[in-house]
């Protein structure tokens, strides 16, 4: 272990943030250590449940690394499958709005339930009173993700303050904004975008055609921010190419 | 594989027992059947946490075995240390109403979110529509397990029942009786509560002394029928050597 590491876990965190390495959850981070006054007041914890896009979670680290914030990582038995976790299932190339209605392709069953007992269950045990969540509204947008919706998180927030004898709250500050906005706060708060990972495809660069790539460029270019991504394609030329077509 | 195991696996269930072995999910089970109309609706699924108790597994499954009912084990990653997975830490010799004030002993971090988080995902991802949960008003008595109680209760059914695109409902038949309405309830349905485990101390007889033996005897006392448990004492002999103390 460097020297470095050891020091990471020299605090016991106040706050721990439900933390993937892409751009809402790393908001979240900044935001708790915002709230929470200082970074030695937060902990991150990631969690491996089978998604093939696992290189998030060296992002995850590298930002903690960064920061000088505690990161776990924790590993669950298998999920059912998903097209997440099943690397034989096609990822759609195509926006959410564009996606069939019903289950969403990308949606893991009750994921987030289960994500967010764990780091109750972990909070509870170290005396942190709060769990970060990056839930937004685009996440919840014509209930893409069920276990992102208000109705979710309020039920959710509940069952944890009660189940943890009311010492742990889940906290969702990106609850009612979407993707620009959050990178708009999250640049204030000096959040290194270009650390974060969000493609689901999980190759070297980010591929700019899945949901989740389509939607982080329209973020950056929603909130008129410069989108630090290396994609694997140019989002320039697609336009043009859909222009003409 | 035996013939058996096999014949076990070839009905998708469309209601799931969480199933701890003891006599409160052993009841769940047999009421779940009942409400489904057949043993082939009906599956069971238990989950190692670290228990030191892992006997109760055992015994899980052999309920199973002999109702035909299709079980499996989920094994999370270890969970905060508490007296139920650590066993350097003495389990109370006494009943819960001694138990001081505050967090219980035996209480795990949040673990029946945990435990029903991985069952809707699983009910979810196989088209189950039920989540049976046998905690009882004694688990909730007194907040002794915050994660039994009504509120958490119905905090916990409405997140996964939206977090599922509402396909999956918690059930908790247990919910407003106790232990020995409960073996009443059970014994009609002709539950096996010889094959029953309770004890948290896992040696090869129930040992009597620990909070939730003693709820298992009182709770065939109050019911007033005959307890089939081969306890390591005798509890007439505890009660006369009380009463001369």
């Amino acid at each position: 272990m460097s020297k470095e590491e050891v020091t990471h876990t020299e605090y016991i965190p106040r706050a721990l943030v439900l933390l993937s390495g892409g751009i809402d959850s790393t908001t979240c981070l900044y935001k708790a250590i915002d709230d929470f006054g200082s970074e030695r007041n937060v902990g991150a914890v990631s969690v491996y449940y089978g998604q093939r896009h696992m290189k998030e979670i060296d992002h995850a680290k590298a930002i903690c690394e960064r920061m000088g914030v505690k990161h776990n990582t924790i590993k669950t038995p298998e999920l059912p499958s998903s097209m997440l976790t099943n690397p034989e299932v096609a990822i759609p190339d195509a926006s959410y709005d564009e996606l069939p209605e019903g289950i969403s392709p990308t949606y893991v069953p009750f994921r987030n339930g289960l994500l967010l007992s764990y780091v109750a269950g972990i909070a509870q045990a170290t005396q942190a009173s709060a769990i970060y969540f990056g839930a937004h509204t685009e996440d919840a947008h014509n209930w893409a993700y069920p276990d992102c919706t208000p109705e979710f998180i309020g039920a959710m927030a509940n069952a944890i303050y009660i189940g943890t004898y009311r010492q742990v709250r889940l906290v969702t500050p990106l609850q009612w904004i979407g993707k620009a906005d959050i990178i708009r706060m999250g640049t204030e708060m000096g959040v290194p975008y270009h650390l974060t990972w969000s493609c689901y495809a999980g190759d070297k660069l980010h591929c700019g055609t899945c949901p989740t790539c389509r939607a982080r460029h329209q973020g950056f270019v929603d909130a008129e921010i410069q989108d630090p991504t290396q994609y694997a394609i140019s989002f320039d030329t697609r336009e043009v190419a859909k222009e003409s077509a």
